[in-house]
């Protein structure tokens, strides 16, 4: 980016700016993702959408296209929360979502904090760098999927149109341990068997209530785990997303409508935490869909599941997303891909959305 | 005992022997139990035992109470197998059961062999001081039940006919990981929902079979068990446990008749391993329910479902267990209790059970 005349700067979360001078005095267009992966992740989540960036400001500088406002190219720092907690760490301190001190007392496992890690990056800069809304006109971030719609749809192009809401909370069933070999079965409260029941009973009545609802029991905890103790205290995760609040609501009232006591053991949850449906701006949203079209690429609009600094900067800018195929679904881990093919016309749509947002 | 004129010697396995002479020259009555316990267990599984038969014996000494057979005090070393594994290490080896030499090289979790254990515990004796068979004509075992069943019928004595069979497999579940918030749910493969199918469908298959059957999952491991992430590899437990080869076949038929495939996922089971249902000597058995009928204690038939070093013994001598009830059921755990009344009861029949087979 140096080379190619770029002003490079970090604030002071180390999120990196390397802008273009525009040919008149307006606010930027942004654009970029995050260089960070998860534990055992793969080479595209994130750092596709910053090589696109970066791709897109070169060929508007080599080939010379006119342009009137900068174009900033932009890495947001610790996206995943893979070392440090929360995610989306450094564009929530940005947008005001994230008090910063707590984030700078976060630690990692061996005790670190941010706020240490951070002043040995030697990226750590001045607060007078950050995104300003004022100075900027637009944010758009190319991602890969991590699902598998796209390629079971056949589509080339994911047009963002926001971020669902979701709701996570953890269940606990409360029995009562005793030997394997001693207690009759009438007689046993069985905390793992309640668990079963529990999940049975979430699969059958959430299945009913819409098509595109994603919910996950991914984490289960039963105590005291050995093979020949009745488990009495176990405990499992419901994450539940959908774009609509209303389908949201109904995912909580399944929830809080959850039997006290199953199979003789008592029942209760807790949430964990959530996040409301987060919209893109129209505009951009259908000039991506435009642009997809024009170049005769396969799209369809759809929502992310996955959460992206982009829900937060949406709060303060313009801003839209755009999706490619991972292969498989597969996402957050090794085998994680995007056919070379749709990494360039994610690309392709992604510069011309640029070029069309710098002719507003 | 050595007060009271025992002639205490120990084995190569550490086992405890306290022989109190008879008045002629015939093989001696054996009785006791083991002093281990598990982690965090209580005050009576075992020690009620060891404890008893040495009142027992004390009894017969200090009364002066004629008995033609030597008897024998004893504990057992390692029964629970809580530091080193497997568990009734000790009376394995006398028995045959298992090789002396594996056992020597059992490491607990400091890497320390029980043969280390056992050279440092001062308690290692000669092979030649191994309860043989022909020197010895009966053990009997008293033992807290360790289960609610004996409190829930209001019973004083458990007449132990025997130790219950029991099979101990491991079900998994392979499905496929992808993203809690991408993938939509027609298109999951979740190995924890089918986990938790595959739970109900045990219960539904195996609550047909017979009301004495107990089994229990007591054991479950998700991966990657995160609460964002559909689970791709569930592993549980199964351990069933029933006085009947029959109807533990028909358990084992249930298992191998599971569904290879349950929710998309790939079912697969695999043994761990079983045990076969010991039956104790039918005319020590019908002793002690005539003592505890005798006494006027309320008394039932009962199998054991754990697993007790009289099972072993059982192979090389006449055998038989006393089991006194376990307050709530409760065992293996700090608030096991048996009432000072029942303790009593126990030791009074334990007693007369051994005057009685002095006799024969």
């Amino acid at each position: 980016m140096k080379v190619l005349g770029a002003d490079i700067v970090t604030d002071d979360m180390a999120n990196i700016y390397a802008t273009f001078k525009g040919s008149e005095d307006l606010p930027r267009i942004a654009v970029g993702s995050h260089c960070d992966s998860v534990v055992q992740g793969g080479n595209y989540d994130g750092i596709l959408g910053v090589i696109s960036a970066m791709e897109v400001a070169e060929t508007i500088v080599t080939k010379k296209i006119p342009h009137r406002h900068p174009i900033t190219v932009m890495i947001w720092t610790n996206e995943e929360g893979a070392r440090f907690d929360p995610a989306m760490m450094s564009s929530g301190v940005i947008t005001g979502k994230f008090d910063k001190n707590k984030m700078l007392a976060s630690k990692d496992k061996d005790g670190i904090t941010f706020g240490e890690a951070l002043d040995a990056s030697g990226y750590k800069g001045d607060e007078k760098n950050r995104m300003n809304p004022k100075e900027y006109m637009a944010f758009v971030e190319l991602h890969i999927e991590q699902g598998p719609v796209l390629e079971a749809a056949k589509m080339d192009i994911g047009v963002v149109e926001g971020v669902v809401g979701m709701v996570n909370y953890e269940f606990e069933f409360i029995g009562q341990a005793g030997h394997a070999g001693t207690v009759p079965q009438r007689m046993r409260k069985d905390a793992l068997y309640a668990a079963s029941e529990a999940i049975q009973y979430l699969h059958r009545e959430l299945d009913k209530l819409d098509s595109k609802l994603v919910y996950t029991t991914g984490r289960i905890i039963c105590s005291p785990n050995v093979h020949t103790i009745i488990p009495d205290d176990v405990k499992f995760t419901l994450d539940a997303r959908h774009q609509d609040p209303k389908i949201v609501q109904q995912v909580v009232d399944v929830i809080e409508n959850i039997p006290k006591e199953l199979a003789k053991c008592k029942v209760s949850y807790r949430k964990l935490w959530s996040r409301k449906t987060v919209a893109f701006n129209e505009d951009l949203v259908d000039l991506v869909e435009k642009n997809a079209k024009e170049y005769g690429y396969s799209c369809m609009r759809m929502y992310s599941g996955p959460g992206h600094d982009a829900q937060f900067v949406a709060d303060i800018l313009p801003t839209t997303m755009i999706f490619v195929p991972s292969i498989g679904g597969h996402s957050h881990c090794e085998i994680e891909k995007t056919s070379l093919d749709n990494c360039w016309k994610g690309a392709n749509v992604l510069l011309k959305t640029i070029l069309d947002i710098d002719k507003k």
